[in-house]
């Protein structure tokens, strides 16, 4: 089974290089692609931290690395960019691809436990598999120094595998998450399907559930949110999140962003904030 | 006859405004859609100079807007960014979209002479339609102080516009120029379909052509070039601009960088630069 990372396209950006990798997945049981942006180097033995980031609905590996000019601070403070894509592709699963929310570009980076969608494992992809095939792949990243960011979906993911993985991330930030998918239409959607009825499954995939069951959170949360973002009343839910922080004494900063709205040009606009909230967690 | 622009799209980034237009061109025939970039403006009686961006092969009003980063150093100098489509759309002219180096999506700023062609006359749309537009319908740009920049085909429709109208423009950069189109493929195939084929008539859309005949130009032209650029060997020669340059005493600042390829990841890199080059000249 082949699982080496093949190199399917390089671009020069800022000092470094953002590169296309395809690879066959054993998780998700499909091939996969991926970008790394390595920062410039000046010595070919330095390793650099990583920092995951998880895409939402409808994107690939490419829209952050397009889009979100993100690689004009990673170049500068040294940190490797890592973008998966958001599910599992070309599995032909009866109406993968029927909606935008759903299925294909929308994996929700949980291990789906229903028959049907038993490929959709992209929070084992992220977790274990992903930062294994960096670590014996790439011996320029250190993939022991990592944290995770994400957008809507992604901020999801991001949150979510935080909270879960405290050993493994030094930090987290999101823009725009979807902060409380249990009681969302686009979580609970997903949910039913990928997790079946049992609602209490569905809060180990909850960033609001699970920031209250956990104590240990030491790092300042960063999270930016539109005012002006169309999906902030239905979907997202910063203030629940914003809530259970509180009680569980757990430190965020939640700024809303007056006129923006969910999409990239308001990601390019406060990537760097983010970006350095990384490499300062990144360097301790 | 419709000729009043409508808004289609607004997005809030780096405190500014990228927002996209459509309207009817009594040049092209046709409907066309535009953006602007409106930097934040302090005083509501302030008007921002103007810059221009010419695209490239294929691309739309959106590709600058979505991957440049130009924004970022726009919102800091106070400049506006225009950015035009690259051809006529919707004509249905035999032949139109049978290619991506000509018709649809490849205007190359010239106004055809050949009758099947006639709609394409992007040169006149760029240099009087669009500047007329926006004076009229934009109180917030100045558009008499003008400077114009491009990439590719663009940087080819800069370079050539800006050669034949040193009362218009302030300034004019390039990013991998077509700098002598009458000697490449991509000039030479569409130069004989718009244009006919008396070569003499080329040379009036070509930038190598118009720099010798032209002892006027006083700004500095800066170009990028990314030395690892595919189309570098066979359809951009800067050296021969570099050599008809020096010829006419003309200031070029030609930078060839190591290891860039013509996509927008070079681009994003060294456009702080050039927004910067642009808004000295605007300033003066």
């Amino acid at each position: 089974m082949e699982t080496k990372p093949t190199e399917i396209s390089s671009s020069k950006m800022f000092g470094g290089y953002n590169k296309r990798f395809k690879h066959f997945s054993t998780t998700l049981g499909c091939s996969m692609n991926f970008h790394i942006y390595f920062p410039p180097s000046s010595s070919p033995s330095y390793k650099f931290p990583v920092l995951y980031w998880l895409s939402g609905l409808t994107c690939t590996d490419e829209n952050f690395i397009a889009k979100s000019g993100a690689q004009r601070a990673a170049s500068a403070e040294g940190v490797a960019l890592i973008a998966p894509d958001t599910s599992p592709r070309g599995l032909n699963v009866e109406g993968e691809a029927d909606s935008w929310d759903f299925g294909v570009g929308a994996g929700f980076y949980l291990n789906a436990t229903q028959e049907k969608w038993k490929n959709w494992r992209m929070y084992d992809y992220v977790v274990k598999e992903l930062p294994k095939l960096l670590s014996e792949n790439f011996p320029q990243l250190e993939t022991s120094r990592a944290s995770i960011f994400g957008h809507s979906m992604g901020g999801h993911g991001a949150l979510t595998i935080y909270l879960k993985n405290l050993d493994k991330y030094k930090s987290v930030s999101a823009f725009a998450p979807i902060c409380n998918p249990v009681n969302c239409p686009w979580g609970q959607k997903a949910f039913t399907n990928y997790l079946g009825s049992n609602k209490a499954d569905w809060e180990e995939y909850d960033a609001t559930s699970l920031v209250s069951k956990n104590k240990n959170v030491s790092a300042t949360i960063l999270i930016d949110q539109g005012q002006d973002d169309k999906f902030l009343p239905d979907q997202l839910f910063p203030n629940k999140f914003e809530e259970a922080c509180r009680s569980a004494n757990v430190a965020l900063l939640l700024r809303f962003q007056p006129g923006y709205d969910h999409s990239y040009f308001f990601i390019a606009t406060f990537i760097d904030d983010h970006i350095h909230h990384h490499a300062q967690a990144l360097r301790l």
